[in-house]
């Protein structure tokens, strides 16, 4: 037992190490699953990364269960090694060096479900973040599963200094209130919210030109008003988006020109200023101490 | 101590007598979220109950974080009572008598993030399946949360004797893979599987006529084949079904001569078939004892 505890702690002192190292970390997150969370964290790594970032950019896919990441990286089926040194293992990496660190890496096979509770969770995102050789970043995306239970809760408690969330939703009212949970789950937890982004915000027809909302529109921007929280910006629905996603080309790098990535490089604005925002607030803080 | 134990004890007792009185349990599962699970969960619900089951079917929401079936069937905002004999909590009734249980009926607010960790989660599931009054039903749809972890864990612990699970998908090569791992979870659970159901397949432009496939296409079906389950048929994207399901109208009810309301019926006839099949398989099975 008091092997176990002293374990802990020395993990514990690797994970404050290695986040210390990483100047923004900001998770990425949603109340309702398949909004394209992932989507939104892989193309915001990859902007980042293309954006005077090379080599500074890591990505944390923490859904345990049902992993995205590595597939829209094109990073698939590649296998974590350990550090010569044995210092721990590897992040896997990606287009423009990228980190990546993600359950998929370790699983036999697709077919192979993570059966897992919550407490077993916790330990590996620990892992993630402890023992996984992350180097000096300047951007830790963090991908979260949907919801507010364990894997979004033990993200919260271990990277407490996180710079804030990014919420992602689609247009649609059912999804309205299920975002509403996750601007609550922010606040509980005390940390900033960067923004909402309204995904799959209309789908222009790509045979006649006309523009149809499939899943309503402006429920982000609603929202985001309503709750008085940035608007970061809409991205149209794309099917390039889901096939490029599919081969593991982030659209933001593959179809520059699209009105989906067009879109997109508002998004990476607007949390640009944020973080600068943040980061200026945070000095004539300590000038005032 | 004790008591707690003798508690759990009794409320076991009255999960498996609610259980008993409910022929058929089917839980509607997904590798990943926002495939349109909780859609399909209703609107099989709608159907059955239209097909012969006024007042016979009962749905039950274990989505904790993200509870969307109330909204769904129009319901939402209603709040729990208790039987007047003190019994145990009433189910809020939906169209045609479906009895509805969910956590949305128990928050305070839409904003209230209900943050908790898996036991708890295991918790609040058994109180749902034991302590209301579920009566005699024909069919019990279980709408599980995306992924393999705590909630579809309990459920599948809590029900062994369910008759199978619907599987439900969206056709991008990203979610192919994840669905892999809900049929891996059905039968490590050795749960039987119903089958696998195609959301969101194809877009029909409203102004043009052309057919987009917005997300690719056969994804449902080529899991199928290669993974040897039955597919139950897919259903079109329309942008209907997100407007009803926002105005809590099932689409299979407001928009009977709809592609979407078609393609559902098919879904409907193959999961009767199944259980026609397996009630016949057990009678066979038991003549041979």
């Amino acid at each position: 037992m008091e092997e176990r505890q002293r374990e802990l702690a020395e993990q514990e002192k690797r994970l404050k190490r290695n986040m210390s190292r990483i100047t923004h970390k900001i998770a990425v997150i949603s109340g309702k699953g398949g909004v394209g969370k992932s989507t939104v964290a892989a193309n915001l790594a990859m902007a980042f990364a293309a954006n005077g970032y090379v080599d500074r950019v890591g990505i944390l896919d923490v859904d345990i269960h049902g992993p995205c990441v590595p597939k829209l990286l094109g990073v698939k089926g590649r296998r974590y090694q350990v550090s010569p040194l044995g210092l721990g293992a590897l992040p896997i990496i990606g287009p423009m060096g990228i980190k990546v660190v993600s359950m998929d890496f370790l699983l036999q096979s697709q077919e192979t479900p993570v059966i897992w509770r919550g407490p077993l969770k916790m330990q590996v995102i620990r892992q993630f973040l402890a023992d996984f050789l992350w180097g000096e970043l300047e951007f830790l995306f963090i991908d979260v599963p949907p919801g507010t239970g364990d894997e979004a809760l033990s993200v919260m408690q271990l990277i407490p200094e996180m710079d804030g969330t990014v919420i992602v939703t689609i247009p649609s009212e059912v999804s309205e209130d299920v975002v509403k949970k996750a601007v609550g789950f922010s606040r509980q937890m005390e940390i900033p919210i960067i923004g909402v982004v309204e995904n799959m915000s209309g789908f222009t027809c790509p045979n006649c030109g006309a523009t149809i909302n499939i899943l309503g529109t402006g429920g982000g921007k609603r929202i985001s008003e309503n709750l008085n929280v940035p608007f970061l910006g809409k991205i149209p629905i794309d099917p390039k988006i889901c096939e490029e996603g599919d081969k593991g080309i982030p659209f933001v790098v593959g179809h520059m020109n699209s009105p989906a990535a067009k879109a997109f490089t508002e998004v990476v604005t607007n949390v640009e200023a944020f973080l600068k925002a943040s980061h200026a607030r945070e000095l004539t803080h300590r000038r005032g101490r």
